[in-house]
């Protein structure tokens, strides 16, 4: 180390964060959870890099405002552009097109990983997080789109989410891209006007209904004063739009009140249960039309097919419904698409009563394979987010951390070599024996290492001083009976003197003492005794 | 999806690698069971981002040749400089100095996860790959070391590396720092040369005595021709420093024939134990004096200290040892230096019989993290190459995938809706029970679907057709038993009745039996019978 360096300041780049010994205990718990339920499935792991070529990736981000249009870009040593992934699907269509010949087909797949968005950082947004993903290529049947929906079901309740507290909602591309037909926004030449409709679309949980018709008219304007342009729909278009994700009939855009009041009731929650006949009915009227575009038609069909199939295989409108407001921001879904949303309230940062939300979702990619092979390959897959369905269990308190109980500290009284060598391996014995156990390692006295193996939530502590050493005993501290005996809390004394907050033994018996003090806590943490 | 797009090529970028499932599920095992031996140890887990602000990740990397100095590096929109991070230590020295108030000290600590190098790619050699440390911060004691050699080993031997296949390898680096004091190349001036020198030295393993004689002279030129300028040390200089990492005596370098036969003898892998008198006596004899500076002589006393508390915890020389010839290639390191060497012979490239060599290493920083803190802030840790790891236990046979039993493969025999919801009902059924079970999702007739059966390694196969489906039953093929038969391979004709390849049982047994063919496979398995 050179000395000349001037103190730097310690920072966390903008918009990432470092993760707490509860946080990754948590998470670790549940993508085994999630990883089971994928694995029953017959889904098999593979992962793929972090880095991919900037071309393999794609431009498929919604809202790329910024320059670098959402992704971490840096050029390689021969000029070709890399990028970090910002998200699992694209670099898996690489890899399956790439390993095409020697996958089984179709290829069930999953993978856990970090992925990056260069964005504006805010609450609860992070420009590194992590998703679950499953996938299956080289299907075309929407059977394996039913699958992927009751798959999510399962994920929910294995995670302890109970049924009624969320719902997979399915909806299909090919319907919307139907009413974009009719209101003649069908063909190429119309490709990138679709895109920023359907994205208008997809923002109906964050702004509501009439945000969505704010973003589809002139524009919309944020708390903030931040103008973002619309897409210039005309007014009937606009509603015909607004309606077929939301199934407000015509006459609602007739009265502005009326639009206000279905908006505040949309908004926080209300959903109503969708049959693919009310679902065409409703259609007609809004197209104000004798007959669907058949792009429509054979969307809805597929999703009368999802729904039968999952009926047929026990899941319930209560698991997995048909939902028209189900958009998804990502523009390389061609048919079905699907939501898993938690239904139960929370309070949102305006006080709001609100559901709590998506916690992941996707559909049928039928294009991405096909970019790199030049013949179709159909896929559909859907993506979790994992930092906010955790935060979801943090909300039900359904994350427990049973591993909190922190290491055995061995006391270090004397700091000679010899007496080091001697605490160190009174350490080992202790961790022989499987016991998580550490030598104090830093400089302080008696008092400081007490309140260290505190703070540590140590469940006990090893003492030998000069005269435990003399008489060849050590003396075991335990700390959970100490804090109860200082705080008075019980007053049961012959409980209390089966129980000493500390006791002196013979050396030979200290990983014995330990072992009983450690298990006389756990039982009494599994009996909920405090 | 827009049809404009040329066909891309789907192309892995240079130097990045995609990971199977026996790959994955052999590295959760084994960092499963690195873990729980740094658990043991009192380490608590914690994980920093994969990005960070360049300037706090510092320029440590050895062989920076190339002009980004092998970090990939992007700007933010804001224009400071983010980097990929290129190790866990730099990271974490930043997280320590940013959450210092609120950490128990000394704070110990492990993480896995991917870094990066901008290097160019080449066999064995990656730009992403996987590290898994160890680090405590805020001891200045060598007892923090010690402790590290020992997790070391006890790493070693959890993986299932038996004793005599490993040895964990101590040096000092202030017993090199005062060896290049004695040959003037002290003081602040000369620290870019010193860091010529040291990296040189690191090259041992790689390059043999010869080869770093080489890189401390004139300089060397490998195979293709390339050309390495040297630290353009005098001979004598060149002849201390070999000599003080390989205990090569003086009069070794009067005669190029003994030196040569040395080199031999050293590369292929011999070395000496060495205590730390002889290491001094050889010290004092190598650099010609009388005494050593007061910095070696420091870092003896060191080296005698970690001895002694490693032995007295157990620890013999067959496991943790002393070795002059650790150099370790990072610039940061101020004191204890350690490393893991597997010592089971492999073949290399050149179809020499080798050591297999380090897998993890690691050493004292304490400048790292008081670069942020303006106060000295002491720190040891380490790194284990999680994938040379891997590559050395597959090495040593210890690599079993136990898990690789594939899914129950639910033929679909008819393709429209209602009898996809049947079969998918069949599929939901067997998960249900717990077991991993997938409706097959393919257009493909009976014989494709048996022959993906068996590409995803599926234990059977339940089939339901018109006749079945007519009768209320269905049939179960075990198609391990039935490639036994297939293949003749035994002819007890008792036994084999009792294991029918296939049955036709009621549709409400299906579980019942799908559980019990099973449940005879992983038995036949346990018994190792084939």
């Amino acid at each position: 180390m050179t000395e000349r360096r001037e103190k730097m300041k310690a920072r966390l780049p903008r918009g990432f964060v470092d993760r707490t010994p509860a946080d990754l205990r948590a998470t670790a718990r549940m993508t085994e959870t999630i990883r089971e339920v994928y694995e029953r499935y017959g889904f098999e792991p593979v992962e793929t890099p972090l880095v991919e070529y900037t071309d393999a990736l794609g431009k498929f981000l919604p809202d790329q405002d910024r320059p670098n249009e959402g992704v971490f870009s840096f050029q390689d040593d021969d000029e070709q552009w890399l990028s970090l992934r910002y998200d699992l699907t694209a670099p898996l269509a690489r890899y399956v097109a790439e390993n095409w010949e020697r996958l089984p087909k179709p290829y069930r797949s999953y993978r856990a990983g970090w992925v990056f968005r260069n964005e504006k950082p805010g609450p609860g947004r992070f420009r590194q997080f992590m998703q679950f993903d499953a996938d299956t290529v080289g299907t075309p049947g929407v059977a394996a789109d039913a699958e992927m929906a009751m798959m999510m079901a399962d994920v929910m309740e294995a995670l302890g989410i109970k049924r009624g507290d969320y719902v997979i909602r399915v909806n299909n591309r090919k319907v919307l891209d139907g009413v974009l037909e009719a209101i003649r926004l069908g063909g190429e030449e119309n490709a990138p006007r679709r895109l920023t409709v359907l994205r208008a679309m997809d923002k109906l949980d964050k702004f509501g209904p009439l945000g969505v018709r704010e973003l589809l008219g002139e524009g919309r304007r944020d708390e903030s004063g931040d103008f973002t342009k619309g897409a210039q729909l005309t007014p009937s278009a606009n509603n015909a739009v607004v309606s077929s994700i939301t199934l407000f009939k015509p006459w609602f855009f007739e009265s502005e009140q009326r639009l206000k009041r279905a908006h505040r009731f949309f908004y926080k929650g209300w959903r109503k249960p969708f049959s693919v006949d009310v679902y065409r009915k409703y259609l007609l009227e809004i197209l104000n039309a004798e007959q669907l575009p058949s792009i429509a038609e054979e969307g809805l069909r597929e999703l009368e097919a999802i729904r039968k199939m999952v009926r047929d295989a026990g899941y319930g409108t209560d698991r997995i419904r048909i939902d028209p407001s189900v958009v998804r921001g990502l523009e390389y879904y061609t048919g079905p698409v699907y939501e898993a949303e938690l239904t139960f309230p929370v309070t949102n940062e305006d006080g709001e009563i609100v559901r709590f939300g998506s916690v992941g979702g996707g559909g049928r990619y039928d294009g991405l394979v096909s970019r790199f092979r030049g013949e179709p390959v159909p896929a559909t897959g859907f993506s979790i987010g994992v930092s906010r369905l955790m935060t979801a269990l943090k909300n039900l308190g359904k994350l427990t951390d049973s591993d909190s109980v922190g290491p055995v500290v061995v006391l270090a009284m004397d700091k000679d070599t010899e007496s080091l060598g001697r605490t160190q391996r009174m350490a080992t014995a202790l961790r022989d024996a499987g016991i998580k156990a550490e030598m104090y390692l830093g400089g302080a006295g008696m008092k400081a290492q007490m309140k260290y193996a505190d703070r540590r939530n140590a469940p006990c502590v090893v003492i030998q001083g000069a005269d435990e050493r003399a008489a060849g005993t050590v003396q075991v501290k335990n700390l959970i009976e100490g804090k109860r005996l200082s705080e008075n809390i019980t007053d049961n004394t012959e409980w209390r003197e089966s129980r000493p907050a500390q006791e002196t033994v013979p050396e030979a018996e200290m990983v014995a003492t330990v072992r009983r003090v450690l298990g006389a806590q756990k039982a009494d943490r599994e009996r909920g005794a405090r």
